[in-house]
């Protein structure tokens, strides 16, 4: 079978893909709309994209594009310890500069900041890119580190200065088929809700509400503007979408906002599948 | 006076921070980290750092960082539009590879993905890399274009292919200074609500209830995982912290989460300003 996953190649993605796909050829996508549309244009089979880092936070890029399709849904989440390093050449001089790509500087910035408050970081295309940087063979490397994988530094002879720098650093994945759901009794629907009115006060408290009335435990929620003025909702909620208290939830909550049955849907169901509660996928 | 902004130069952040501020000294920093950071340390009196953009939203390191900061808040919020154009080199070739920074390649995705779908895009380190690749004097760059400002790709010779190809995207910037705060009777307020206690079901649904009883309306709302299996939330409202409704719907929050006043606040407040409403700043 054929695997799409964001490229490029080298990266966590393509780690955890290969992880859960070993014997599949994998074929690395960019950006991520090109990954979710060959699932939803039938092109292959499964898509394997970044759903959400504990620091960085949800990749709305995924989410908006999932809200546009049709048949694509999330069947099953996986997380991924990301274990970033410190490198430099050995016999290094003072560290006056840290290289990596920008995700990965944003993620390590507490310990950058407490531990080389005054070197310059500086944002290159990937964390392969910054080990090039240094392994060039220039005096003035010798006062340059870069953030990438232990494996990755230790491949291109730089020597670590300091091992996982930005510890508890979970990356969830969304697997992607097209028309195709599990339940297993422990899982998560996550849902938008697009309300038709703007500016109704109150809409959210009336979601959670029902929400809550159905015993319906909320994982995450957030909002977004939808560039017309108005605002939508992501949310994560624990049970499947064939769950009968769901079922119920999600109905009750598209009547409340959409009680003409005007030709819209506000509420979306993007996925329901296993809880995978942040464990690293072994 | 000195200002602090999120470098490096030639970036919209300079742009809006030059405007804010034409005749003061600006010094670009990087990450997001220290510009917050040298105004908490009372190095520099402002910061200027993106706070949200229509199309990546919020910038969670703006948020996670000024949680942790004890005088600093924001005391402005400034709207800019973002233009993105696509330039290659004249006479050009069927493009091929579309080079730019990640963050605008994935802003333009819905443009590639209609217009140039069979292209490869590639993400380097900045806008300006894009370009500076482009112009590299080589045949193989007939099939390459560059997304970047309109004036950066028309100021390096290129020709202009598609103008303004992530239409209303805007970001929004935040003034950031300590201790002061002003009131204009359009204010929003930004505000966490970190739960003691893990798991209470309904948490969210109490603190929206409170707020609409006091007539409270909710610009946006979102949940983070706090990295030790608990949630907070960032919340976005109308009104300013020092109006008596909203000083009474923040104490009753916490008071209702926090009953026996544990030594943690759950409330916090990270600004209160004037509403720009995501009008560009003239």
């Amino acid at each position: 079978m054929k695997i799409a996953y964001l490229g490029p190649e080298k990266t966590f993605t393509e780690q955890i893909t290969r992880k859960i796909f070993p014997e599949d050829e994998l074929i690395p996508l960019q950006p991520i709309r090109n990954v979710i549309m060959a699932v939803e244009d039938r092109k292959l089979t499964y898509g394997v994209v970044p759903l959400e880092n504990l620091y960085n936070g949800y990749v709305i890029n995924t989410l908006d594009t999932l809200t546009k399709c049709k048949d694509t849904k999330i069947t099953r989440e996986v997380s991924m310890k990301i274990t970033h390093c410190l490198g430099a050449l050995k016999n290094h001089d003072k560290i006056e500069r840290i290289y990596s790509k920008s995700d990965a500087l944003e993620q390590c910035d507490e310990y950058l900041f407490k531990n080389f408050p005054d070197a310059k970081t500086i944002s290159v295309s990937s964390t392969a890119e910054a080990i090039t940087y240094l392994s060039k063979n220039d005096v003035y490397n010798f006062t340059a580190a870069a953030i990438a994988s232990k494996e990755a530094l230790l491949k291109s002879g730089l020597e670590i200065i300091a091992g996982d720098i930005c510890p508890n650093n979970i990356t969830r994945f969304a697997i992607l088929e097209r028309n195709r759901t599990i339940q297993t009794g422990d899982d998560k629907t996550i849902i938008t809700i697009h309300p038709i009115e703007r500016d109704k006060p109150g809409v959210l408290a009336d979601c959670l509400n029902i929400l809550r009335s159905q015993h319906i435990n909320l994982e995450c929620i957030f909002s977004r503007p939808d560039r017309i003025g108005n605002y939508y909702f992501y949310a994560e909620l624990n049970g499947h979408k064939d769950e009968e208290r769901v079922k119920r939830a999600l109905t009750s909550i598209e009547y409340s906002l959409n009680p003409k049955s005007e030709n819209h849907r506000v509420v979306n169901v993007l996925g329901s599948f296993p809880n995978s509660h942040w464990k690293e996928n072994k």
